[in-house]
Order: structure tokens, then sequence, then C-alpha cells
């Protein structure tokens, strides 16, 4: 069996480049877990951003997200990003103010969580039993609270599961990169075996869950209006550097906005516009915000806003959408027939794409995906490599064991 | 039955708030043409950019291209055009010399055309006989070529039929520009019925045969080299002012990626780059060039690269991925198994996937998508918007025609 794992390791570091450049050691998870050991069952770890659940926890908030340079990259970090946090947080404060005094992302994770659980039980019996796990990045419960609960648990086999569909370095990678991190703190005997679902863009349940929210909200327009609405997708934009970088999170938007619409059968014009951009420089576009004056300038009333890369309800729909760009929509863009589809939330299709999902990479037996293993062309950060690295390496080890005979198995 | 063309023009005055600001008069096309009208067959027009095919035709073909604002606006354009083709001429002619003295672009489209129409006479002889055409737009044979050899033929109904499978307003969208100019010019009174097929990103044929592409050249790879393979998918790049205006070009792209690489199973890395940026302003990246020079870096050797918008070859596959970035990429940046999956060019599998998108396209007997109604939230040309509401009003026409009590039918 060891043999089997060196070998595996020896194959990984002559393989793909990407793993043959490295420094960093083999990682110690994938060389101590070398079969798919669930007999104990399985941790689910639900990963997102996260947000504040009462205002008190917004600057502490604010500054773990400005304190990351995964997300928000800034000379200086350390010093500017606990200064703009504070700077920002009365602003923030009263949005969240107005949506109900805290975000209820966290609510609706634990929610999805408990509702997968019980489905990934009843179709996944091998695998079982299931317990989820929050890890959110910027918000209670941390990255670190979530690995001790799955040790504390007895969990040896662990399902890092992002909350983003598509992936970005932003989102998915910083959650990555930072459970590697805490992994390294907190089990550096890679006593949990951990595998990784990175992105589910174009997942059919997932499209199915988005077509259920987009034809009931369709259905609230009066018979006659109906087919004058346009649907108006919108996911948050992220900086043309980052793109540039060769991060794959616009593609995969743009996948899941084609994918929704195929399966719709294109019965509606629509755009893909992208929200929430912050500062100076160029993010990808167009904005949310000036989609819908320019399509109420062209005569149009009746649009559609769908969320496609968040999957439940926060800040950026609760208030970017329904508040600070509804309201001016409505009152002086004359977009009067301006809905908002539902997120996903509890929506019970969400939950079984989620179970198919997981259920779908337990059966693979992989570590990751091989798309995981490639780092971004023009990035050039360790941590982000390293990572990587960590969370496919049990990919070589698989397939060591594969080729074994029948009888080491 | 003229009642019931009135009544339909009126609704769509009513209907949708990009035809009802309009101040163009309905279409003559569609008000002359009320019933899907193919007892004489049907004419197939194949839209594409076209290309030079000798070095005398460079600098005219430059010149259009200069000359036309759809895809390179620029002041003075009409001084200033001609002088950039003039000036660009030399190194494009010898662009053309060492890709064989031309583009090949004319001979796959009649190739392509020529199978397409026995496909469908055999699988649609409801709308046979079936007859193709080409309409370049900046080389032979032009649209108003096209047009009146679609006349000289005595058609009655055409289809216009995009060879982009993913919409810009620079591509598809100039050409239905122009085919609208020369309709106004040489059929006036509307003799034939034209119907559109404005984009086809993620039809399921045209992914198989891109599969069929890649499958291919991933064999050329020694078994024990294939795993490493990363795969690059390249589109010409777009510059940001277009994107921002919400051109869906992009994310259409990303579409059509995503969805062969669903199919492929994922199971090589991926990325999706952009070529063939010119001048000084922002456009879409990251840039091809670029990633394979920084795939190099990272270590990499194996590489397929895949045009993933143009469906046959043509300078940018034949010239600038095989030769420019090519030889660099092989001699410069440690890409020595650099491959590229052969163009669609005469593929069976995308003769077949043209032959069913138009097959579906003339069953459900719509003059174009909804999608094609929609003007770019932040456009403001009238060519284009009149364009989408002389290609779409027969819709209207339609709607009324299957809302006639059936005797009048």
């Amino acid at each position: 069996m060891l043999q089997a794992v060196l070998a595996a390791s020896a194959r990984a570091r002559a393989a793909p480049a990407t793993l043959r450049l490295l420094s960093t050691a083999a990682p110690a998870a994938a060389a101590a877990a070398a079969s798919n050991n669930n007999k104990n069952g399985t941790a689910i770890v639900l990963m997102n951003m996260g947000g504040p659940a009462t205002l008190d926890e917004v600057e502490p908030f604010l500054g773990r997200l400005f304190g990351d340079p995964d997300i928000i990259p800034i000379p200086f970090q350390s010093k500017l990003g606990p200064w703009i946090a504070k700077n920002r947080t009365p602003k923030i404060k009263n949005q969240y103010a107005q949506i109900g005094g805290g975000s209820p992302i966290r609510m609706w994770t634990e929610k999805q969580g408990q509702m997968l659980e019980r489905l990934l039980d009843e179709t996944s019996p091998e695998t079982a039993p299931h317990k989820s796990f929050v890890a959110f990045r910027y918000a209670a419960p941390l990255t670190d609270e979530a690995v001790r609960a799955v040790q504390d648990a007895g969990f040896t086999r662990a399902v890092a599961f992002t909350q983003y569909p598509q992936y970005s370095c932003s989102t998915t990678g910083s959650s990555l990169n930072e459970l590697h991190r805490q992994l390294r703190v907190h089990d550096k005997d890679g006593t949990i075996q951990w595998s990784v679902i990175d992105r589910w863009p174009t997942h059919p349940k997932l499209v199915d869950a988005f077509l259920d929210r987009i034809q009931t909200a369709l259905q609230q327009y009066p018979e006659n209006e109906r087919d004058s609405v346009v649907i108006v997708f919108s996911a948050h934009s992220l900086p043309m550097t980052v793109i540039e970088r060769g991060d794959p999170y616009v593609h995969e938007v743009a996948a899941t906005v084609q994918a929704v619409m195929d399966k719709l059968g294109h019965t509606h014009p629509y755009r893909l516009a992208w929200q929430s951009k912050v500062g100076p420089r160029a993010w990808m576009g167009p904005q949310t915000a000036d989609v819908l004056e320019a399509l109420g300038k062209k005569g149009h009333k009746n649009v559609l806003l769908v969320p496609i890369a968040f999957t439940s309800d926060h800040i950026e729909t609760l208030f970017e959408l329904d508040i600070e760009y509804g309201t001016e929509a409505r009152e002086k863009w004359g977009l009067t027939g301006l809905k908002r589809a539902e997120s996903l939330n509890d929506s019970p299709i969400f939950i079984e794409a989620m179970a198919d999902v997981v259920k779908a990479h337990l059966a693979r037996n992989v570590a990751a995906s091989p798309l995981l293993q490639l780092q971004c062309p023009m990035c050039t950060k360790e941590s982000c490599r390293d990572a990587k690295v960590y969370f496919t390496a049990y990919n070589a080890t698989l397939q060591a064991k594969a080729k074994e005979p029948a009888s080491t198995l």
C-alpha cells in the first residue's frame, strides 16, 4: 500500500507541470488517507463568503474582507485594510439596518445544510451519515471553527463544497486557501481526508432551480404584459485585472445564464449584467444599474432581475438589487414593472441539486476536478498554488490505487 | 388576410418597447409575406465576415472592414478607413501569402452550403428544395450579390443564417444591418420573406462537432502525456467598450466552452482566452498569446488550442494561431507539445448541426428569436435598431395569423 502511495506521489511529480514545479511537500492528508474512508460518515463543509448576523458584526466582517488579498488586494493591506473597514462601517451598517439588521446568509446556509443532510442520507446511504458544517470566509462560523467542529464530531472524511456555483479565485479560491491554512494548523497529521467540489455552474438541477424561480416570477406579470418582460441576470462583478489573470468566473456565470435560457426555451430577451463594482478601477461590465437605467430610457417597463451567482439572499440581493437599484428603477427610470426572482434559498429543487452534486462527487471518488489543478495562467500567488496542490494531490493516490492488483485493494 | 396583417402590425407597435418607440414604418417584407411561403423552396443565406481569396483582394477587403462602423468605429471613417486599410495592406498581404495566398473561407463556406443543401433536402422535404448562398461582409460574394442571386433564382422565402455561432453586434449584427440596407435597395416590395437564425452557441450538435475535433487532437498526444494536456479555447476578442454597451458575444462564447467541457466530462484543465486584439484600447482578455506564454513559464509542455468562435479556417487560425503564436510558443515559450484542434470546416457533425439548426428554425416558423428584438441596452445606433425591427416584425404577423379563425388560414 505504502509503495503505491509513494509511486503515486512520484507520478504526481512527473505529470502535470503545476505539480511538478512545486517545492511544497506532498500534503499529509493525501499521504495519510489512502482510501475513500468514509466508514464514519461524511462531513459536508459549505463554504461561502458569509455576512454579519448583527450590526455589531459589520466592522469585524469588513475587517476580514479588506484584510484578504485574495478578494481585495490593496497595498499595505494589514494597515490600510482595517482603516478602510472602519471607514466604510457606518454606511454598510445602515444598509444592513435596512434589510432587517443583519445578513440572513447563515440562517439560509444552515437550513440548506440540514435539508441536504436528510436528502443525502436517503439517496447515498453508503456515505451516510452526512453532517453539514458552515465555513464562512468573513463571518462566523469561520473556517477554523468549521475544521475543529468536523474534528470534534469524529469525521475522517470531509467534502469542501463551495456554495459559489461559479469559480473565482476571489471567492472559492479564497475559501480554499483559508481552509488549507487552517488545516496546516489544526490537522497537521492529516487525519481528515478532504475532497473538493470547486464549481457546478451548469448542473442540470441548479439550472432547474433558477428556472423555477424565473417561471414563478414571470407568472406575477399580467398575462398581456408577460411577453414584454426583459430578463436581466445579475452577478457580482470582478476587477478586469483578475479576469486578465485568467480567472474563469465571468465565463462560468455566462454559462449558467445560457443553460437557464436554453432550458427556458429563449421565450424572452435577456442580458447578463454585473453589479457591486467598487473603486475607480475597471471592472467587468455592463453594470446592472446602468443596464436598468438604459432599458428604462428605451421605453421598457417590465424587467425581471435574476441573481445568478448568489444562491442565498444577502446584502447584494436584499439591499443592492431590491432597495438601491429597485427604488431608482421604479421611481426614476420608468421600470414600473421591475421584479426580482426569489433567491434559491430553501428551494427544494436547489437542495436536490446540492445533494446530486455531492452524491456524484462522492461516487467519483476523486479529490477534485482536473480544472482545480490549473492555476490561473498569469497568477503568481504561492498560497493559491499550494492550496491547489494540497487539494488535488490525492487524485494521484487514487490513480495509483486503481492500478494496484485487485487483491491489495 | 390583410386585416390580420394590419392588426399584427398594430400589435407589434403596442407590445415590446423596442418596437414601440420606432419611427420606422413596418417593413415591407413582413407586410407582404403573411405566410411561411416556401412552396418554391428555401434559400439559405450563409452570412460571415469573408476573406480575400487572392492577394489583390486584400486592400479592398481591408477597405470595407475599416469602413464599417459596426465593427471598427473610427472618427472620420470615410477618410481614415481607406487610409488605415492602405497602410495595413502590405503586412496583411504578407500574412495571407504565408497561408497559401488567400483565405480559404469562401471555399469552405460554399462546400458547407452544398453539404447543407443535400442534408436539408433529405431531412426537411417540406421546405425543399434548399439552395445555399454566401453573403460575406467584406469580401466577394458580398451581401448585395447574395440578395440578387436569391431573387434571380426565384425564391420568395429566405433564411439569413449567421455562421458566427455566438452573436456580436460587430459580426452578426453588422451582417444583418448590411442585409437590411441591401433589401431596402434591391427588394423594396418585399418579395422575399426573410427570417433570421441569429445565434446557436450551445446547439448540441455544434458542441459534438467541437468535441470530435478535440478528441481527435487529444489522441495525437502520446498516451502517457495525454492527461497533462491543458486545453486553451481561443476566440476573437472585442473592445471593452462594445462589451460595456451590452454586447452578448463574450457570454455566448463562454457558454459554448462550458457546453463542450461538460460533454467532454471535464477530463482536462482548460481556459478561455481571447485573440486578435488591435490598437491601444482595452479589449477582453486574457489574450491568447499571453496565456500560452504564461503556461509555458509555469512548466507546461502540452497545450491544445481550440478555435471556438470561428467555424472555418481563416487567417486567425491559419496565420495567427498556427504561425504567429505557434512558432513563438514552440520555440520560445517551451510549449513543445502545442497542437491545434482542426477547425470545423467540412466536419460531417458540423454540417448536421447546421442542418438541424435550419430545420428547427423553419419548423418553428418565426422570424427571429425574441433575443434579436432587444437592442443592446446602451446602444444608440439607429441602423441597428431598424434592422432588428425589420427582421423581427414578421413575428407579430405570425402571432396574428395563429389567432385567426382556422377557415381563413
